[in-house]
């Protein structure tokens, strides 16, 4: 497939991704995709009768967040989607002629897309658990017994999910030294990030449903970069017994374009083994991860980019299948535009490490930067970026990216 | 204050409370209240002119939840409540002669009142905490070293709150016995409820804000009685270490009216001594806790309804405004039907305990029913209703009451 749209050499957005996402130029918020550096408006496209027979109430193009459109289910987006490809495939395509529904990237603002109704973070990196449980807990215990038998998992704030591009201050909090007596309440000396990707949720269940891992594929309806922010040391004084709520909930970054599972179709590759074998509801069969290249790009203020960390999504020992299946094991439903986050990705090696808390072995190891400066958590004025990317055969879908810069804490 | 509309003796809906919630008859759900036993349906009254000057958009009323008529703002919804107050106690009334306003409460449907954005669980009751962490943890140190400095708290699901009257199914889940090597997965066997108090953000904050102790009350819309159904096998395996998930998300019960701050106003009382003393943002003046008493009823199928629990919101050793304060000092976002309840509410007593963990001492001291019938848990068929209402002085403002039945587990 090649577009008339030029699309630059190792564009995210190739005619093989056609992602979706709000945008807005000089007026209303819209429905959107992206091919090469072009975002293209599709409330437009759709006022041309262009969808139709595929979408009839063109009014889900119309709107602040996706989830009107990711409720016509899958059907009709995937339709959407593949309708787009083949017009910008099509040298006499009868977008070609229209004024509005092309703007270069740069002129677009993107916002968050979705309305998120529950967010869920999961835990199912085996390299970050153990690396994590290690320096919170047990370095001889560091994976607790019950990892390996279910994708943990938590609830967060779905309030404080914010698009790429907003800045995020660093939060205040209260933390208890090892050595000290008394808590203290201050800025967070331990700003971290967490390499993440989120899935959405494109169908919804009705409480009391399960969704079985072989079923689970119909209820995701795209994937999208995602930085859970971290305060270390408030988690570290916090989380006992019910896990983290302050050290998490001040801000999570998500990138502005979901890619849709179709698009990732050819990525496909075989999860590790996992010992000891789990229970039949979580059992699944086939390829249910994905070969997704991801970085971590810390820009310092007035320095230069440099990449801290570069892993895969195809990492993770729990898949989105079976955290699925998990978590509605109970009855618990799931709504459209529902967030679900894969917890950070690190892979195996010292390069491959999806949060600074592993980079930096909790401070003790702090990371060189290029000009010299060090980093053991993220500083006021760093600037980070997380990018991620498939490609094979010459064939490239991306993430684009999340980045927020980090202000400086409010007086408290 | 007396009202021309017949309040019995007893009655949670006194002229003092005016509570609000969602209502339906033969049609389209609206903004309603309750006073005696008849439902006042707020849209019809408000079409006649009556909020006139104070309501403009009177659609506000003509909505599936309170979110719209909550986001007025107090200025408003408090003069709402005493125009209200003000009319059933005036024998010339102009909603005297109308005939589409008052319905008898038995023939008005109650729903979910709110479009709940983010829902927090704290667990905020030092007998609660003390019982549960003897239990689930060391008996020797129940309480662990941050619970005394700030309010514990979680996030929650909020896609699987159900209005009061709603059955809920039993969860299926992944649980080991403490003598067993490998989990298995059913149905939950130590089922349980938690009597907790909620209450409703009336007042949306932007990322970064804070709010302090000082300003919380401006923030509380109302109160609402909730029961945090927990499966206790599943969250004592599941928890460690990010906190409860799939013990709790299956679903929890919400009253469907809300009692607003200012019904609740002459029923403060001071809160217990906190030793350490807390953090300067901690920190408040006045009285802060409420009087509002409590009590659990189980009503096993075909049989009596049994009092196993007489608590009291009293207890609470972290107050609402504390909750408030510490959830939003890291800069958290607060939005409009928030709710944020304050974990199990436990007293000092055997007799106060709120919820059967800490009644049947986790499964080893059963509690008798009268009918002769031991729970050590909830059993399947069994209705746990929470009712709560403060008194004084022969003024009656009370909660009405939130009942689940428990239906059979679904064959997993």
């Amino acid at each position: 497939m090649k577009s008339w749209i030029e699309v630059p050499e190792n564009s995210d957005f190739s005619i093989y991704n056609i992602p979706f996402g709000i945008g807005s130029d000089d007026g209303e918020k819209y429905v959107c995709t992206r091919i090469g550096d072009q975002v293209v408006n599709l409330y437009n496209v759709a006022m041309t009768g262009f969808f139709k027979g595929t979408v009839d109430d063109i009014e889900v193009f119309n709107q602040p967040t996706l989830n009107a459109f990711i409720a016509l289910g899958k059907l009709t987006t995937r339709v959407v989607r593949l309708r787009l490809q083949e017009t910008f495939s099509n040298e006499h395509s009868p977008l070609r002629i229209l004024n509005n529904v092309f703007k270069p990237f740069r002129t677009v603002t993107m916002h968050l897309p979705l309305a998120i109704g529950d967010y869920t973070d999961f835990y199912s990196s085996i390299e970050h658990a153990t690396n994590a449980g290690k320096m919170f807990r047990d370095p001889e215990n560091a994976l607790l017994p019950n990892w390996r038998h279910l994708p943990i998992g938590y609830h967060g704030s779905a309030s404080s999910i914010v698009v790429s591009g907003t800045p995020i201050r660093r939060p205040n909090g209260q933390t208890k030294a090892n050595d000290a007596t008394q808590p203290v309440f201050g800025p967070t000396k331990k700003l971290d990030f967490e390499l993440e990707m989120g899935f959405v949720i494109g169908k919804e269940t009705q409480i009391g449903d399960t969704i079985s891992t072989a079923k689970a594929e119909e209820y995701i309806f795209g994937l999208v970069l995602f930085n859970d922010w971290s305060a270390r040391d408030i988690q570290a004084w916090e989380y006992v017994p019910l896990g983290p709520f302050l050290a998490k909930n001040f801000a999570s970054g998500i990138a502005p374009w979901i890619v849709t599972l179709e698009a990732l179709e050819d990525y496909r590759v075989k999860g590790p083994q996992q010992e000891p074998a789990v229970l039949p509801y979580l059992q699944y069969e086939g390829s249910k991860n994905y070969d997704i290249q991801l970085e971590v790009v810390i820009t310092p203020e007035n320095s230069e980019p440099a990449t801290v960390s570069t892993s895969n999504f195809k990492y993770m020992y729990w898949n989105m299948c079976q955290q699925l299946a998990h978590h509605t094991s109970n009855g618990c439903n799931v709504r459209v535009g529902d967030l679900m986050a894969s917890g950070t990705i690190s892979g195996p090696d010292e390069h491959s490490l999806g949060s600074m808390l592993e980079i930096s072995l909790g401070g003790k190891k702090p990371f060189t930067l290029p000009d010299g400066q060090q980093r053991s958590f993220i500083e006021d004025g760093d600037t980070v970026t997380l990018r991620g990317w498939a490609e094979k055969n010459g064939q490239r879908v991306g993430f684009g990216e999340v980045y927020n810069l980090i202000e400086s804490a409010r007086q408290s």
